[in-house]
């Protein structure tokens, strides 16, 4: 059992990372109006959220600059425009994704760049291609993290052997990912075990992104506090692909550290979310999250379900059981 | 750290408590179709689900009958004409308020009713006369539960001897109630452990009832299964007072019991619960609930911010704030 203590206390190392424009942007196509944008910095920095996830450095090779809004590529100049130099503790972060992105060209010196932290995400067998971006994004001056992806379909020993190799690399923190919503608080504890073993042998963080697929995002993310680990991701309103993430108003309302205030997300989701809502953005907790969650299934399906607006949902759940 | 191999296997001694038309109907009076409620018990004899709560048997004299649906009553001639003789393996009960019954009267003799099961619910300040009530119900041949609600509210040192007297009492099950949605995972160990360990001394069962006001009520569930706890409330779609419970078809999803089945919940939900939405029903997980669970307040003040269909969620906030 946790210290009666830890809940009374906190630990000043603790790092509260807001990916609302980076996941959420996920179910938008990263259609937001600077406005939102600019919005959300603000209330970030008078929260005091640490780091802000933009959104993606995605390869303009590959994808369609006029199919997304901006922050799916994320251009310095633009980033430029709605931050300036960035005068606040705020930090400035993008993702690149193994195989999405060109970052040898794409990634510029940090310099010269407005962002602070590359985070690469990679699933476990395409660990060879993200330490490659990672020690070119440290090379370059950045903070590294690196999301090892679906982590609930990997086996135990080859988990351990890229927590190894991650180690062994210039990255700043490791993240433990739930990205089918699929783990239980109990499986979050044990991963964290191992993710903290790691990180005390080579010197880096453990970080936690969590899916709301069975209403776990915030519970299994205040269970890696508890275990240790000090990155935390959160999303206003929950905004994400899918069930959504961790609510920062949520995660902010249970973190002890007097430098975080709940405040400024309330008024931000106030203004915003319900607009967004309308405008077509679709996220949030429902049975077909579930289903595919608890299925340990990738999402896909359950996103498609909501996007054609069925209710079927009984008839959901017997196409998914025989995907099993 | 909880075993890996509780996680796989389960134990047969696990109670489900379907409690959706007695918390869901203080969120529609009790509004419910003969329909709603005949589909809801052969889905939760279809889900394996073991005991049905139908409602309260509350006074005539205190309430008007003319206000609330039949399940605010519970009349045993009611409940004969929806279930006739029961011949199924789910069990039934009724919630019986401390204060708000006329349980000498009202309570038949089993022998002579169509319920099983009595729950009693107190504050922990009314523990003399919930014991009568435990009395009453038990000599009548019922089984008894006991809810003691509010225990974020309560001392340790006054828990402790509730415990103790509801030990040396006739009830079978006593439960653990975050009445105001505000324990975390960590405080739910605590308390089950507590429990649990009156449990032992007096051999009775420990039960769990949580809401949903920070997003909690099915991690707080799945912890208290974890510590030992046997009974556990749920609610299809989470439908209950305020944020709701715990999910019926989270809660099946996670339990390993081969008996249970989570599809019949589902075609429920498909069925009816849009539905009863439609028709003004209201619950669920939004700002106004974190707020007052966050606080550990009572949730009628955001009861009524939702009833007054209000979104002014930043105002609320200082609203509550200062009732702190």
């Amino acid at each position: 059992m946790k210290e009666v203590s830890k809940l009374m206390g906190y630990r000043p190392e603790i790092k509260v990372l807001d990916a609302t424009l980076r996941d959420g942007g996920l179910v938008n196509d990263f259609r937001f109006t600077d406005e939102f944008i600019k919005d959300l910095y603000k209330a970030n920095v008078k929260a005091g959220v640490d780091y802000m996830e933009l959104g993606y450095r995605a390869s303009k090779e590959m994808f369609d600059v006029d199919k997304f809004g901006k922050l799916k590529f994320c251009d310095e100049d633009y980033l430029r425009e709605l931050f300036g130099d960035n005068n606040t503790p705020l930090k400035l972060g993008i993702m690149a994704d193994v195989g999405r992105c060109d970052y040898q060209n794409d990634i510029i010196n940090k310099s010269d760049s407005a962002i602070d932290l590359v985070r690469v995400a990679t699933y476990i067998h395409q660990m060879p291609a993200a330490l490659h971006m990672i020690e070119d994004a440290a090379n370059k001056g950045y903070e590294v993290t690196c999301n090892i992806m679906a982590v609930s379909n990997a086996k135990e020993s080859e988990i351990k052997i890229a927590l190894d190799l991650l180690g062994q690399s210039p990255v700043d923190v490791i993240y433990l990912v739930d990205s089918y919503g699929s783990l239980y608080p109990e499986e979050i504890a044990r991963l964290s075990y191992t993710y903290m073993e790691a990180a005390d042998k080579y010197g880096k963080q453990i970080g936690i992104h969590a899916h709301n697929n069975q209403q776990l995002a915030f519970a299994n993310t205040i269970e890696a506090v508890g275990d240790g680990v000090n990155w935390l991701d959160a999303t206003y309103a929950e905004m994400g692909r899918g069930a959504g993430n961790c609510g920062m108003e949520l995660l902010l309302g249970f973190l002890r550290n007097p430098k975080f205030n709940v405040y400024p997300v309330i008024q931000f989701i106030e203004k915003h979310i319900d607009n967004i809502k309308q405008d077509g953005a679709k996220w949030g907790y429902d049975l077909q999250y579930l289903m595919t969650g608890m299925l340990n299934q990738h999402p896909r399906t359950a996103i498609a379900f909501t996007k054609d607006n069925r209710h079927d949902y009984a008839e959901f759940y017997t196409e998914v059981v025989a995907q099993d």
